[in-house]
């Protein structure tokens, strides 16, 4: 077995963050090979492409093999001059400009980084006050900002329910706010009262007990409140509330936070922006 | 001038993560068109195929012009189920399979949506032991963690700390933590007792005051805090310390939570996870 890894270079003329995506994305798909990655990001001068291209070349030198190039460069020139024959190079833009060119009967401006700058002004304010809402909204601190959340996350505590606020504010501009389930709430099956108003606004996350009791151990392993009989209790109680309340309710356990979220994205058709 | 918007289609049998950062900053290469996405997610049985396809070509039927389809989707059936002659497709992994797999002496797995999935579940772990640590160690909030911290980003209040923190948190899984910079740290440019141990953890962020101003009007419009004089002064004094101690600093006015974010994760030579 090979146990060299193949060295893999992400270069982008801005914050790498679209290179990355796709690269990860293309090689997620080659399991069994063992990556080193290095991401190289703001290589916008002829000056950073020249050391760039060194870099490469001495890759290619150590390791014996032509090392894989994945380039978001934009600018003609950068991109011409960072190509060396002892790499093997992808290129996110060349592959398809043409295509969109023809098709969009109009030329690409070739100007770097406009992916990830605050251009869309209004679109970067919606996601910065949708991050600051959800902090506010956090774990039912606070419940009289509900009338402007576009989602109420519903779920026992540590079912999830933060990470997924902050990433829809964060991504998405989605004014999410979140309350944890606890108490007389789940011993009765009841709506709360403060959310009766909001039904429509409510998504329910649940989770396996046993990995529920994993995550509350982490910090507070030998309370109560990471037993596995709590968790059982707390968790047949919060499914009970949403079955009888016809929530829309999504399992947690094994899902990651880009899936549950982009999953409430779609099941509560919330509108979005992007960034 | 042409005012019909051009109809664009992200379809992933995923998230649709890859796809939309993909297709997007392709697209930002023609900012004077009008575009209007259409982004599907988790498109993945046949059924779902042709139920898009049926989308297309009604698109098309009804603007008068071939729409434009991005696609991330994995698997060939679906891929060639997919495909109509009255579009235009971009496909992701169709224009860099063959080389890869041939560079890399490889076949790809053509199995699906494994870029979100929790799979490295000790990377996704880190990102989300990394938001809860940015949620606990917010704004000065508690400082006992700071020995765990890998940066620690200062600045007066609502110089963007909070929401950079938390974007390497869910992004890079760096566990960032944040102190503002308030009364006597400002008045005599002294770094604060409790931060005099991790200088080397320190990142400083300042911005313009005018714009300071205006962000603090939004929710504080009135008092004191938000007034041009007490902006100017506060970034004065907190540019002063940042000065005195030497402390890398970047200046917040007019760039994104991505650009800093990753000018952060460079400048401080961080070492992260990807998702």
């Amino acid at each position: 077995m090979n146990t060299q890894k193949r060295i893999i270079f992400f270069i982008s003329d801005s914050t790498g963050i679209t290179v990355e995506k796709w690269g990860h994305s293309l090689l997620s798909q080659f399991p069994d090979i063992d990556f080193q990655i290095i991401s190289l990001r703001y290589v916008d001068s002829l000056e950073k492409i020249a050391k760039t291209r060194k870099q490469i070349e001495v890759a290619a030198k150590n390791s014996g093999m032509p090392p894989l190039v994945f380039s978001t460069l934009i600018e003609l020139p950068l991109r011409a001059a960072l190509k060396t024959e002892v790499a093997v190079f992808l290129d996110m833009f060349e592959n398809f400009l043409d295509l969109l060119e023809e098709s969009l009967q109009q030329k690409a401006t070739h100007v770097r980084g406009s992916t990830h700058r605050i251009t869309g002004q209004g679109t970067y304010m919606v996601r910065m006050d949708a991050v600051n809402f959800a902090l506010r909204n956090d774990d039912g601190l606070r419940t009289q900002d509900y009338a402007q959340a576009e989602v109420i996350l519903l779920g026992v505590s540590r079912s999830g329910k933060t990470p997924v606020c902050l990433y829809l504010a964060m991504q998405y501009g989605i004014f999410a706010a979140n309350y944890p389930l606890v108490g007389e709430d789940l011993q009765f099956s009841l709506l709360p009262a403060l959310l009766q108003g909001f039904r429509q606004k409510l998504f329910a996350l649940t989770i396996e007990p046993q990995r529920l009791q994993k995550i509350r151990s982490q910090r507070h392993s030998g309370r109560h409140y990471a037993q596995i009989g709590q968790c059982r209790q707390e968790v047949a109680q919060a499914e009970e509330l949403f079955a009888v309340n016809h929530l829309p309710v999504l399992d947690t356990s094994s899902v990651s936070v880009e899936e549950i979220a982009t999953q409430i994205l779609m099941q509560m058709q919330l509108k979005y922006v992007t960034p």
